[in-house]
């Protein structure tokens, strides 16, 4: 088959679909327009950020799917693939234990303002007492909002520590699920408003659909305990900005975010963020994903979903098809 | 009894003591001749880094007991206490969940370099290439040496971590030692040199002895992995310093430190240290112990120690002695 791929992927992993017998071309620059013109009649698409949008597909003249190298698909247009009869794929969980470990390094850096400790030592300056001001994580509560496979491995690590782990009661979960659940003795609650009152941290988890934009708003904000933690590795769109300053400033709530509005498509570009740049905030730039362990798990899980495309699944069989 | 109490202690802690009938002094920032001036007839002296010298024993006309409150007592003259009958205690492992989370975030913000990472948002910079380039953290090799409540307690947040938790083999372990090492998996290898060898971060959890001064030498740095992390929240004496900037500089070693050489005695201060400011260092002001929850659990055992020298226990008997 003929495979494009429009972002980066490791090249043992290309490696192993030329021996394979496919035809693999290799441009991680590819976007926009220039993403377009290359379409030409390749069969698979293989992209991580890289937007796939309808004047791509409309140009696609024998393309049959869509991978995306990583779990979020809102950079591509999913329904407009569909109504073309192309089927776009993610790679659920494989980024999971990556994004967990950056959200608990956000929480632990946040408690022990470690940047700002830093950048003090940088400047000759000591202030112990300054930073020995922090409350600690035992024994203090966390809840998750979204129990997917970064939620449940947060919960994992947050209970090593010995925080207590709360999430929203929802029936019929997964048997994963359930099963972190009994094990690191999370507490379920009967809604948001629950977990917002007795949670210190809050740590979001949810992909960014209709239901979930900006759910972080005043009135979420106003809920949550004052000088609580937020922690957001996953859209920036989950996130009224404006409110949260107003939150950070008026009660002194900390962020630690991997995600903002209207972050730089490029991997390097000047960012004006008041957001990013509030001196209450611990951010990262997008990298929840960007390990080289998490990198040879998603590569893996594309090399599974074409597999499971070659074997001719239909749209029920094929690998976590999303459209 | 009449208690000096020369260093920060918690009100409510106090409060328990005054409760229970003693006469208790609160000065917490006596240091040195004030120090020395102020001993008097005091029966119990309570400290945290405040050194207690030859010349505040000499001084003291009752003193019978000095409690360090915190595990370390490299700042208090114990032979010289010894020799005049008096008694020094410190409670061990109150601190441990503490210092455990700050090198577990030392571990994280070096992975991800999450103070760069600030750094540049507020600036508002975007490097999401660069700062995109981490290992993770699942499935890597960590070595702890010093298995005492600490390192148990690093042990445990590591392997929910998935990684490798790697120490010295040691006969005649205490139970609670062999129980972490059973649950976590750890496994025990036969020499420091062996450790170093198969370990791509390295956590120092050891008191500063005589055998243990600049332990991290030109050679055990040598031994070290090129692009090792190194994290000490233990004693700045452990490590030759310049031998450390060499292997920074020299072979890529990440340095996550809490202490170091000549750290300034004073809450604040200016610090000339050209290992606390190395732009590899991800480096925090001594506060692996000062957390809000561990100064609750470590006055906890302040009072059980005094409740234990009320009790007229001996030497053998009475809490935690050590000297």
């Amino acid at each position: 088959m003929k495979i494009l791929i429009a972002d980066n992927f490791p090249p043992s992993h290309q490696a192993k679909l030329r021996d394979g017998g496919h035809e693999v071309s290799f441009d991680p620059k590819l976007e926009g327009d220039a993403l377009t013109a290359a379409i030409g009649d390749h069969e698979i698409l293989i992209v991580r950020s890289t937007r796939v949008d309808a004047a791509v597909i409309d140009a696609a003249a024998a393309l049959k799917l869509v991978i995306r190298a990583g779990a979020g698909t809102n950079t591509i247009d999913k329904a407009h693939a569909a109504a073309n009869d192309i089927r776009v794929c993610n790679v659920p969980g494989a980024n999971a234990l990556a994004v967990a470990e950056l959200a608990m390094g956000l929480i632990i850096a946040i408690d022990r303002r470690i940047a700002d400790n830093v950048h003090d030592l940088r400047n000759r300056t000591w202030r112990k007492k300054l930073y020995g001001q922090a409350r600690g994580l035992y024994g203090r509560n966390l809840g998750i909002l979204g129990l997917g496979s970064i939620g449940l491995a947060l919960a994992e690590r947050a209970h090593a520590f010995g925080i207590n782990v709360h999430v929203v009661a929802k029936a019929n979960r997964a048997q994963s699920a359930a099963e972190t659940i009994a094990a690191c003795q999370v507490r379920e609650v009967a809604s948001i408003d629950e977990l917002l009152k007795c949670c210190d941290i809050v740590s979001l988890h949810l992909p960014q659909t209709e239901q979930t934009e900006k759910m972080v708003n005043r009135d979420f904000l106003a809920k949550m305990q004052d000088g609580a933690i937020l922690i957001n590795t996953s859209r920036g769109g989950l996130v009224d900005e404006a409110a949260l300053i107003e939150a950070i400033d008026g009660k002194g709530i900390r962020a630690g975010l991997d995600v903002y509005q209207n972050e730089p498509a490029s991997s390097e570009a000047s960012f004006e963020s008041a957001l990013a740049a509030h001196p209450a905030v611990c951010g990262t730039h997008h990298i929840g994903a960007s390990t080289a362990q998490a990198q040879t798990a998603v590569a893996d899980g594309v090399l599974r979903v074409i597999e499971s495309h070659a074997q001719g699944h239909g749209q029920g069989a094929l690998l976590h098809c999303v459209n």
